[in-house]
């Protein structure tokens, strides 16, 4: 039926090829697939629902601000009644990682960040810029971090008040031991900051197990809405011991909740449009069963991808006991044939865009198996590689 | 035409009752009309450039953004040519308003700022957030900026680095004197920091003559787009000369800045729809016949408002000689029989959306004039506020 959806798109633009076109809002053509980690390819019902202009201040635009809040914990497994809180903060999955530190950390706090890839350097690089005292545990890009590591540094310095770690890894696909590490934090008694942009909604994260404090994502990735903002899911009580820390006004998340309790607003000009597709979004991905129904699909895609690329003749990247079903990252072919750029462009001519590669240490490129794309587009995507390698003259088998 | 185009999205939505509306994203009804600062009401092509999920690393998408942002420069009569740059940045017009300070004040400079609204003490927070010294001079909310007074601050602290004004204080609608007080700044060789979250676009603003360096505005004002972003309009050397200042990764004006010059793209994930949007409302802007043409409908608007309004009794708060066309606040009628919530729903329920008063000293509401509004509906709001009184009782002529 989703996939039936799909079609729909392209026949409805069809249909309307008559010129009645201008009155309905249907893509004149079917817009390219993402393969990306995001923004993603979204439903139509979800890229529909902003076709509404609300007044950011209006009750029934508040009604619907209110149930997004309530329907992210829903999901997420949790209950404001058992103290946990959703704030969502306008810009991207960024400004809300930074909100977190710019807000929670305390003028004489001390940041321990788990880094393995792009995402966790970029954490690195807020606290640099917040003036935030803080250490890097490094572990290589294909390795995930480590719980002993942490342990001993923990155990060494007792100034380091936070750890912070990337869930899913996006610079590789990597998927890190959040419940692990957060059972070290833990023990520690630390604030525990976790950072599922790109996983939060597909994979399952057990927050009490993994004594979760702060969690980040975003609109635009597993949950499948546009972007423009992000979401921080926290215990109450860990926020509400912040006042007096903020470093930053926009990025105040103890004001941006005082605020929503207040009078259910946002302090600042919502993107009201991103929202109202939220909550279609939040509705689809109910109805394909929710955390455990949406993460078969993205695994389903997974497995289509990896078996086909390794058809085609490709390596991917990571040893598959720590490869995520979120992205993966596949190795340039071993030929001078081959340039990533006439490779992207040839999928992007033929309908599909796919990822370059952030790695340091290896030239890869990625490929995401996330948002509204199915196996079949997964088949349809390996054909249009096959093609575009026969067309570049690249052999790999 | 315009407003030929606003009839159309009803005949649309009544041709679509058959059941054929499932593929056409066509607002089951029409939305209730926005008469507040924004977010606006927007035309229908605006909403429907959101259909598409566009790749944000893609070069396609990329062209785009080079696009807007070379176009919000030529709406403003100014060229990257003869220095000028603008920035994009996700989030809502507050954050671009924290970026400018937090990226571009030296670590010991200091900001004057002056204040006659919440968005001047708006200013006043956000330094206080990022700790950066100020000082605030201060006009009643009826009246305009001060040059006078600048001018013996300016003369009496050579600390002061920077000056910061809000162009229309959407407090109350007034009108400060940007040019008259920028000549003042350069007088004195300081920066001059103007936000003109909700006139820009819809006001003339001369950028030479005021002798502005960084001038912040919002997607979703009088450009009509939809909300998800700001944008700074700079001279290119005022913002090359604070390298290293910055206080915040996410809101670091001149990194993203370098993003857009290194590779056209954002740093971190862009609100991609709203950015489709707003392309197709800068199209519709330069059809209007620009800044020029948008102000004259903008001001038939305000006066068809103040002249309405009168006759129903209301009394506006401003002196004409200071307000703006963009939002006008009208004091509460004198009897007990009138409530601000009773007034505001029965326009709801009749389809019109109001804003609430914003002055600390008076009790007022306001009605913005801006977005994709006409006369004809101002008649119709004035109608439902005559309907409105009347069902509630009140008598005020």
């Amino acid at each position: 039926m989703p996939q039936g959806e799909l079609l729909d798109v392209n026949s409805a633009t069809r249909a309307n090829s008559d010129g009645t076109e201008s009155v309905c809002a249907v893509p004149a053509a079917r817009d390219k697939l993402l393969f990306t980690p995001g923004p993603l390819t979204t439903s139509l019902p979800v890229k529909q629902a902003m076709m509404h202009d609300a007044g950011s201040w209006h009750y029934e635009f508040n009604a619907k601000v209110n149930w997004v809040r309530g329907k992210i914990l829903e999901i997420a497994g949790l209950s404001s009644e058992a103290g946990w809180e959703t704030i969502l903060l306008q810009g991207s999955g960024t400004f809300g990682v930074e909100a977190v530190f710019a807000t929670c950390v305390p003028p004489n706090g001390k940041v321990a960040v788990l880094a393995n890839g792009a995402y966790g350097e970029r954490i690195v690089l807020i606290l640099q810029h917040l003036t935030i005292a803080h250490v890097v545990i490094r572990t290589p890009e294909n390795t995930p971090t480590d719980p002993d590591a942490l342990d001993r540094a923990l155990a060494a310095d007792k100034t380091i008040t936070h750890v912070a770690i990337v869930h899913c890894e996006t610079t590789t696909g990597i998927l890190n031991p959040v419940v692990e590490i957060g059972r070290v934090v833990k023990r520690h008694d630390r604030a525990y900051v976790v950072d599922a942009m790109s996983s939060f909604g597909g994979i399952a994260i057990d927050f009490a197990a993994a004594g979760i404090d702060f969690l980040i994502s975003s609109a635009s990735k597993c949950i499948e809405g546009v972007p423009g903002f992000s979401f921080v899911i926290c215990r109450r009580v860990a926020l509400l011991a912040c006042d007096g820390y903020a470093r930053s006004l926009s990025l105040n998340l103890l004001d941006q909740f005082k605020g929503f309790e207040n009078n259910g607003q946002f302090r600042y000009t919502p993107p009201t449009h991103a929202i109202l597709a939220f909550e279609q979004a939040l509705k689809e991905l109910e109805q394909e069963g929710g955390i455990a129904g949406r993460g078969a699909r993205y695994r389903q895609n997974h497995e289509a991808l990896l078996k086909g690329m390794k058809r085609l003749g490709f390596r991917s990247y990571l040893n598959p006991a720590v490869q995520s079903y979120i992205i993966t990252s596949f190795c340039y072919p071993d030929t001078t044939r081959f340039s990533f750029d006439a490779f992207y462009r040839r999928l992007s001519d033929k309908g599909f865009i796919i990822y370059p590669g952030k790695i340091s240490q290896a030239d890869t490129f990625r490929i995401g198996s996330i948002g509204r794309i199915f196996p079949s587009d997964i088949a349809a995507l390996l054909s249009a590689i096959g093609s575009s390698l026969k067309e570049m003259g690249v052999r790999m088998i």
